[in-house]
């Protein structure tokens, strides 16, 4: 049970926790921080959240538990802000998409030994977001991961764990830096790719034949084109050393590619493409088995 | 009307062809050929063909229409048996993804002026491959461009175009050197991209993890990864110039993108990433206006 939650960005993640939240009966109160008055009057109308106010300081008062669901750009100010008045039980955690340059943005405002911080990222999404896009089923059977480090208080990161049952969500734990890598590779590097090829097709001469004749494989591929700029951009900045380093092992892997072309060594092709869709398969199987998705 | 379509390749292609064309009652006789009797009797069985050979030379024995639906890779042997027994007035089509190479093919056994083939490829497929996933719906509303050349008898050229148009499918013409790098650019390199990707992350240490983690912009973006790699050697083969030079300019796109993360430009970034957005939701907003998928 939480007494008071304090959301920083009441959006599609943040939002949707709070109605699984509302839902279980999980807070007595929870308590929206943004610097839009109006999307927060907004989730209070949704039911989301209980109450609003546009000050940071306001908010954490008397807080046992805190999130940080804002845009990563904007977390090291907040942190900042909250730092002379968070109450020492408190909790805080947050929701971004990676965890390094959390972690080290905390330890900067909070100092090394700070013990109340619980990293977490929920591995979910919607093609909408805001607000209006938030439902209190986003997090049933998604992962939640937790990058505690090893000063992290046990209870802190129990209560954080526990918040995040409640949504019906897959909870899992691992290292700060494997799970930037991991997700560096899984997610950063597909939406950095996706990016790069639009771009790449709108910078031919024959754009217009190419947005034209585009078949079905083009608009799957490139789907992920159509996320939110601002989240993408923050990504790429916070994470930028695993992601540069995967962008460069896949463009060797496209060199080979295109040297097996070239030598047209289609057996090599071959070869490759069925390990690939052999391991694509496998892991679409596991997903249909049941695991989290 | 035809009286005699001979269909060499009775899979998903030509047998979906094969349907739509019954079901308008289009074809006095449609006959399958290929090196497998099994598949060829089960369309049979399918109510897709009325007959099949084995015999290439006794299957365009007194045909009106022959339409290549084999893997790239088996075209030029092909051509090489038919070539002989053809009839004079028959009319020689294709199915093939990639263009320069088959008519390249053609030329090659019938010669330079040969008038009565006229280049196809139909944009539509399904997960699913093989006469079992055929059906008569294939081609409503999808893209089937012919790439006729210069000495393309104009006859041939309708008759095939009125094929098509039988099936529902929407039909293009263009030249044969822009049709691949159109299809390099939007089909060709997406796929290549979603093998070397998954390739990629197969020769990662922490490939288990990865595979555990993926999230589901991963799931989308490897779809075509799962496709048949006999298709994509073949075409990687046939259209080699053309893909080799958009994996080239897609890694120059990606060495940019990298720089800006490096040089931590979330500006640039930020630019880069809206404008992609952007027209990938035109893109998309586009086709939701009914114009072909």
């Amino acid at each position: 049970m939480i007494k008071k939650l304090v959301i920083f960005g009441v959006g599609l993640i943040g939002g949707s926790l709070a109605l699984a939240l509302r839902q279980a009966h999980y807070c007595q109160q929870i308590v929206g921080c943004s610097r839009n008055a109006e999307h927060l009057q907004k989730a209070v109308d949704l039911g989301v959240i209980d109450s609003f106010t546009l000050d940071p300081q306001d908010a954490v008062h008397d807080a046992d538990m805190v999130l940080l669901a804002v845009p990563m750009g904007a977390m090291g100010k907040l942190l900042q802000q909250i730092k002379p008045v968070l109450p020492a039980d408190a909790i805080l955690t947050d929701a971004g998409s990676t965890k390094g340059s959390v972690v080290a943005e905390v330890e900067q405002v909070f100092g090394k030994d700070f013990t109340r911080f619980v990293p977490g990222h929920p591995i979910a999404g919607r093609e909408k977001s805001g607000v209006e896009a938030a439902i209190p089923d986003l997090y049933i059977k998604r992962r939640v991961i937790l990058t505690p480090l090893p000063h992290t208080d046990a209870d802190a990161l129990a209560s954080v764990a526990a918040m995040w049952q409640v949504t019906g969500a897959v909870l899992e734990q691992m290292p700060v830096e494997l799970h930037d890598q991991v997700l560096a590779a899984t997610s950063h590097l597909p939406h950095v790719l996706a990016f790069s090829l639009v771009d790449t097709l709108l910078n031919l001469p024959m754009r217009e034949d190419i947005f034209r004749y585009a078949a079905g494989g083009f608009r799957d591929f490139t789907r992920i084109a159509s996320s939110d700029p601002v989240m993408w951009r923050d990504i790429c900045l916070t994470n930028k050393t695993a992601i540069v380093d995967m962008i460069s092992k896949l463009q060797a892997d496209l060199s080979e590619f295109a040297a097996l072309m070239e030598q047209q060594d289609g057996d090599a092709l071959y070869e490759r493409m069925s390990r690939a869709k052999q391991a694509r398969d496998s892991y679409m199987a596991y997903l249909e088995n049941g695991k989290p998705a």
